[in-house]
């Protein structure tokens, strides 16, 4: 491989981008049509959240009796990237798409980038049994699916790249797969754009020029922001941990935590079943008062950690653009930039993703709050924590001095 | 250290980080300011450039009696990161900002980021020796110092926080110091713009939508600015190789370079002397001839391989930046966007730091160009060798598989 003439290096990976991307940006755009559409008919249709139990049973029964080896997810993509053993089934694509619908048709309150990032790194893992990948180059293949499927359902590709670069270690990120992973998040951000398929666009106002004391209120609130991820994380975890021990039977987890979330959403509303897209989007506009980030923050670790489908990074944009927009009312910083360093920043520190989500800060809302973003980023990144919501990461370095249970939890990479 | 609660770490980093940034900040603003003058100075007294031979002995008899162990300037700062020896002499910073300001009265052709970081390294070193800061901090102080000072005399925060990250290995990076950095480089930042200090723009014309043929077109100039970088910098060793080995007295260098460089500007004519801020901006809108970026490489190449002080990075934006324009008259591309590629790319594969300049393009230039910033960047990047402009650069990994010469330079960290 290393001998392999630059003109082959480039043309071997441009052909596997090339691939991975169409494939991977065109599964995003059929799941994010037919997310809208779900979503849509569930809104005209508020009765089928009374239905969500049994959907849970449905989704645990399939995953319990036929999801052999895939249940694990986006930690088994991370852990086949660490410890290449066998491929990651194929199976998994359909699997994640179809109880993600599932999941959202019935009011599950889950997000999408881990159902993008299972069918990307499914998709683009084949090639390591067709193409006749080199084993030392498999962890790229992954690398490559994870950054197609996150540029390509968030329309970020320079997120997407440096998120899958970042996210399968903490504290540190290494470039031998920066030219792939660029590659494909382009291709499969172009190949779900080619469909026609667009993406929310956020109304970040007027940002105010920074200074001394603007710095320090945004330090408190990424301060906070990492707090809450950190929260997130831990309940998320600990809620799992719960619905393991106590219901020994998995496809009832899920109908138990149905049942939950049912009689939540009667108390709270509707609007914090699903994506929750609408709410995100008020939030860059209208003082959020705090049970919106507080409910969406429970109900969103009940739907997973009872084991619906769909990822936590959309309920995280929520949660923080959420909590940034009521920072607004106690900060002297305009509602649409505490929401947007919210929505940023409650997902780099609950992932451990700092730079992937500064690059995202300014793919969706321009480099205007770009300073603002990273201090927020840097910050909630800092008080977040060892754990985050991927425990298959490995901790390069310790994140910082900051915390002394860094210890815990340490291992080192190979 | 780990022991310490974090409201400690906080104050404790808050507190040098500050300092470090008025100091570092400020010294920018100076430097700059300075820097101004004398070129405006040199620009209406031409003949000045006659004296740069006597100029070139005059720095290279200071260094040569006075400046015991500071003439391996950024390179010094890198291997302290990576070696902790002794501290950085703070007498590095009168030294560097008075020769990099004689360099350029006489018409040298070099940039300025070599004097911020070695000023900003210098200072930030000195804590060591009065704040009582851990030995296995003081890499940190140093890095703090290297983000200060790049991000003091660009006005890019983002871009010189994983500049000073990224520098100083090649082909990972490790985040230990992310918080540091970025305090370090907003605060110098807000320094020098405290002080009135502002930095040039660059006009960007409209961006067009990206797509798979100027996906290609953007891959191929990437391609062109990574071997212009590879070039620049093999000359750059090469040259000072040659200076080295036929003048055995080095103080004489600089003054033969010096004959050389006046011999050339005659021919050349004198915008190439200096930084050449005008010819960058001219990039943006007027198509350049390829001889303006064959003359400064070879330009800044004879003056700094001769000893002559300052830095390589503000010659490779003009270097990359009139690549890039001169692109434009066979790619169908804006001529504004390949200058603003050529920019950034040139200085991210010489000098091995592909993020920062994709930062420091989004600061620079806004969102708009930023993935055709990327990809031309990660390609230059990856065709420019595994050696680039700074030598104590350690490699964690290999770059790509993409070149066999990898394996003759390789060393890992410790």
């Amino acid at each position: 491989m290393r001998m392999l003439p630059p003109v082959l290096y480039f043309l071997k990976w441009l052909a596997i981008t090339l691939i991975i991307g169409a494939l991977a940006g065109s599964a995003s755009a059929f799941f994010l049509v037919a997310l809208d559409r779900v979503t849509a008919y569930r809104e005209t249709h508020e009765r089928l959240i009374f239905l969500l139990p049994l959907a849970g049973l449905f989704i645990g029964l399939l995953y319990h009796y036929f999801g052999n080896g895939i249940a694990k997810g986006n930690n088994l993509v991370i852990e086949e990237i660490h410890r290449p053993s066998r491929i990651v089934p194929l199976v998994m694509a359909p699997f994640i798409l179809f109880s993600t619908l599932v999941t959202h048709l019935f009011g599950g309150s889950a997000g999408r980038e881990g159902t993008a990032v299972q069918i990307g790194g499914a998709l683009a893992d084949q090639f390591s049994r067709w193409f006749g990948v080199a084993h030392r180059d498999r962890h790229i293949l992954l690398i490559c699916g994870i950054s197609a499927g996150f540029a390509s359902v968030f329309g970020t590709p320079l997120a997407g790249t440096v998120f899958a670069l970042e996210v399968f270690l903490l504290g540190s990120m290494r470039y031998q797969a920066l030219f792939p992973a660029l590659l494909s998040a382009i291709f499969a951000d172009q190949a779900c754009r080619l469909w026609g398929v667009g993406h929310t666009t956020y109304p970040v106002a007027a940002v105010p020029a920074i200074n001394i004391a603007l710095l320090g209120w945004t330090a408190a609130a990424g301060i906070i922001f990492g707090l809450a991820a950190r929260f997130f994380s831990v309940l998320n975890h600990w809620l799992g941990a719960r619905f393991s021990r106590h219901i020994g039977y998995p496809p009832l987890r899920p109908l138990a935590g149905g049942l939950l979330i049912v009689s939540l959403l009667l108390i709270a509303g509707t609007r914090y079943a699903g994506l929750g897209i609408p709410v995100i989007v008020e939030s860059f506009t209208r003082v959020q008062p705090p049970e919106t980030f507080g409910w969406k923050i429970l109900l969103t670790c009940l739907t997973l950690g009872a084991g619906f489908k769909g990822g936590e990074v959309t309920p995280l944009f929520f949660i923080g653009a959420a909590l940034g927009s009521c920072l607004s009312a106690v900060m002297p910083l305009p509602v649409s930039l505490l929401a947007a360093m919210g929505f940023a920043a409650v997902f780099a520190a609950a992932a451990n993703t700092p730079l992937a989500c500064i690059l995202m800060g300014v793919e969706l809302f321009g480099s205007g709050p770009a300073v603002y973003v990273a201090v927020a980023c840097v910050l909630a990144y800092l008080v977040s924590g060892q754990r985050g919501i991927y425990s298959a990461q490995q901790q390069k370095d310790f994140k910082t001095g900051l915390w002394n249970d860094v210890s815990a939890g340490a291992n080192t990479t190979p």
